[in-house]
């Protein structure tokens, strides 16, 4: 390729780095601009009552001219999740291969804009060209079927992205990673890597699904009653080794769930999942069959609370519940922060009788473990490297890794989401930032919390609030009725008569003071009461609930 | 023992099955009951604004004259955490070891009760006498000095209570687990055994605290800079092999953070933590001495925002910070739900540019294995088996091994808090329950927080609160001033003005309606201004605030 001068090429990321979840990078040559996955993240347990969190791209809605497209590694939400959401504001054409494009259709449908979307299939062999950008793709393993890699030549050379990887060595549909085309980018030259960092702080290899599949199978020849298998729905090769299972020891498969039901009608089609369709049972007929003969197949691997599991669990749910003798297996390992939800599930089926089976026995991480990364690096061989997908301390521990196979260290960046890499004449620096933040979902809202609403979510979340109403005489200003103080929140009522009867007098001694001192602005009145109050109640129980004194005239 | 006729011994758990935290077991012999413990439990992440939860002790008030002494195995909050709330309403004595009692001392002079309580010292070799129940203790080996286990003889045979315990080979002070003591119980004959559940699902054995001892050797050998270490407070035996090391390798020792302070100066005083006076540092000095002589023993190694690590790492605290080249080690493991604060702080600390030591090489847990459990029974032999002081599915695991023993499985029970195994001529079944349930404390409160307050809080947490303020004319029933809308938590105001004028519009509209229906009552009017408010926001936002319609009459 041509070196065209004075142009730049940069590097950055608007989610993906720091943090687990929202990726989103970004690779510019001069006006043309290629951005590749658009996650989402769940919010931090700070974020109350946020649904869902998104990468803030108004740098990108500034050059929309320039963006010529999205390239999607693969179908897991932290890649595809943002994807309805950015195309709404940049209508541009989406790669990603076949399986992804599967799920990316469902999104795109609910969020009506299915139609309007230029969607392109591609595989390993696949190049797609721009005016100075190039794009092709490998094949990589991971924890869901048809997950590539992506390398973009750009007039200063190649820079690729793994996507979510670990090299599993046997994995089910016997696609193993696509070694011949990493270490031919890796001989004719990478400029610069950007690599998964999930498990860069987990020595040794990463399991291979296979092993999964031998507990899957030792799961099967024990059980005596019905199986219920729970696990993330986009792990379409587990799902596959459970269905042979299934086929294996004459069971049929209930499929519980609505992703569940989802994704696997989706690989089914596809033929990325494979079963012959009388192994199917209908989560109604289930009563029907003796227990040994059954398996159901749900989401609620992370507990969470209105997933299938959950609610059969608790006996919530219409077609399915756990009965003694039943085995669960939960094939999946908590993610930070769930915990405690998936500990109460599994004492909740065991007091129901239910065998649980649940922790690294029957589940293996879909990312490689540092000597995966080694092996990727030494795959690669960049010239510079940037870590991404993942905390700070995980990509730090991915730059440690990069050194000892012999990255220069001034030639690895540790970046913030926005901070940008530029190149010019294969010599990189780190350039300025670029504006990069997060979008809080909430409901149909989008954007519309910010951390003011969040402040006040969590002062009310922490000791409630007391809206205190009086009204002030117009022309004497005294009190004509009230005060008035209703909480919620805060403390029973019932059994707090006392200290409400003692805050009700002290408003009207506040204001009375206020009358006196001929304090007549109504924000002065407003400071007045809350401040006299809210010293009162710190006092009495040492809680700060939120006061809103509304005051009215007549 | 006489054995008297019509008499019962029942046993049963207030706190600590179930869950971890809040432990307080009882033994109760016709007119006798020994309370063992009396802990707190930190709250779930759904007790939004809730400090700690304690057990509630209303059964043991209704039969106050009936309490006899409450025994304390060891100082940690999740023992003696619910003390001084219990002696609050039941003074009666208390017998603990030196190291526990020096602890429970502070606690008592904070709560005023230190002077009113009966405090006695017991060791390994104390037999303390009540009418029916005598009770002696044995030294087991946990995270904290001076851990007894307890046998409670009963007319009916012994009752042996484990407390917390690993059987740690090797530990720091060379006080080993007394296994004389426990087979000679064995020997005499165990009627039920309660036993720490805590590790039951962790196969083989738990790590000696010996091996963190070399791991901090390894630490203090390699770092150039100043050493960070940070671990609970109560690890005495942990900050003595910091204290080693130290002296071994010239450094001195500065202490920041509250608990840590009182805990080394009550351990220290005792005996329980031995160093040379002059390797203490005042944290005042540190900027004195060169980076490589000195030690800083902090708290916080759970993350939590308020400790001295984590003020450290946000340059928040007053006399010391974190510097590049310092080596920071957090020696623990995150309890459950704190995962993501520590992960914070480590990489808050990472990106200061300090070298961050954390995980499994540097921490062992306090709590025995699955072999350590094995021999504990098989010491002890007894014919009843009632795992404790765990989840329900720790326990559980805990049954299976008692049974792998060779304990009968019908001699097994899993209780809930306020379950009594009743036992009579050494036949044991499981009786009624007895009143168990927990205490909220929320600042000064103590249970005056309950579900409804909850409820609220939660609802506040998703999606704020809107207050609507209207005055109707007294005589005509139509608008006089308002409505005007207050929201706190829901949406920012300024981006969302026409969403609020549509919805001021709405409530008018909706009190014409009620006006033209003469509707009057106030509780309908609310209700009719509340429903149809609540539906217009959750069709256009999809979001639930709660709402507080304020009418007023003038």
């Amino acid at each position: 390729m041509l070196k065209h001068d004075n142009k730049v090429l940069s590097i950055f990321a608007l989610g993906g780095v720091g943090e687990i979840g929202k990726n989103m990078y970004v690779v510019q040559y001069d006006n043309e601009i290629l951005v590749i996955d658009a996650g989402l993240k769940f919010p931090d347990a700070g974020m109350l009552g946020i649904d869902l969190v998104i990468p803030d791209i108004s740098y990108l809605m500034e050059h929309k001219e320039k963006v010529k497209g999205v390239l999607i590694t693969h179908g897991h939400e932290d890649h595809i999740g943002g994807l309805s959401y950015f195309l709404k504001n940049i209508n541009v054409p989406v790669y990603a291969s076949k399986l992804t494009v599967g799920l990316i259709k469902g999104k795109l449908r609910e969020a009506g804009i299915l139609r309007n979307t230029t969607l392109h299939v591609v595989d390993s062999h696949s190049k797609v060209s721009f005016q100075y950008l190039k794009a092709s793709f490998f094949r990589t393993t991971h924890s869901i079927p048809d997950s590539l890699g992506v390398c973009i030549d750009t007039p200063e050379g190649k820079v690729v992205y793994t996507g979510d990887f670990k090299f599993d060595q046997t994995p089910v549909d016997r696609n193993s990673s696509d070694f011949a085309a990493m270490s031919r980018l890796g001989d004719e030259g990478v400029l610069a890597l950007l690599s998964d960092s999930t498990n860069a702080d987990k020595p040794g290899f990463t399991g291979s699904e296979w092993e999964v599949g031998q507990a899957i199978g030792r799961v099967f020849s024990h059980a005596t009653g019905r199986i219920i298998f729970a696990t993330f729905a986009s792990n379409i090769h587990r799902i596959q080794q459970v269905f042979d299972a299934a086929a294996r020891f004459g069971r049929k498969v209930a499929i519980v769930g609505k992703s569940m039901k989802n994704v696997t009608k989706i690989a089914h089609e596809l033929g990325y999942l494979q079963f012959e369709n009388d192994i199917l049972l209908e989560p109604e007929e289930i009563q029907r069959l003796p227990v040994d003969q059954i398996v159901i197949l749900a989401t609620g691997s992370q507990g969470e609370p209105m997933s299938a599991l959950n609610r059969m669990a608790r006996s919530a749910h219409r077609k399915a519940d756990v009965m003694p003798g039943d085995t669960v297996v939960i094939a999946s390992t908590p993610i930070p922060g769930n915990e405690r939800h998936v500990g109460r599930v599994i004492d909740q089926l065991f007091r129901i009788g239910a065998d649980v089976i649940y922790g690294p026995d029957i589940h293996v991480s879909g990312h490689g473990s540092q000597e995966e990364l080694k092996l990727m690096l030494n795959l690669m061989k960049p010239k510079y490297f940037i870590p991404v997908h993942g905390e700070f301390r995980m990509m730090r521990a991915h730059a440690r890794i990069a050194e000892q196979v012999g990255v220069l260290p001034g030639n690895i960046f540790l970046l913030n989401n926005g901070d940008t890499v530029e190149i010019v004449d294969q010599d990189a620096r780190q350039g300025g930032a670029v504006h990069a933040g997060q979008v809080l979902i909430d409901g149909l809202g989008v954007g519309d919390v910010g951390n003011i609403v969040l402040r006040d979510r969590k002062l009310l979340s922490e000791d409630g609030i007391l809206v205190i109403v009086v009204t002030l005489c117009r022309r004497t200003g005294k009190i004509l009725s009230g005060p008035n103080i209703i909480s919620r929140g805060f403390v029973y009522v019932r059994e707090s008569e006392e200290l409400l009867d003692e805050a009700n007098q002290l408003v009207s001694q506040t204001l009375a003071q206020c009358h006196a001192d001929q304090v007549k602005e109504w924000s002065s009145l407003k400071s007045n009461v809350r401040d006299a109050l809210s010293r009162f109640l710190y006092d009495q129980t040492r809680r700060r609930p939120m006061i809103l004194p509304i005051i009215m005239e007549a």
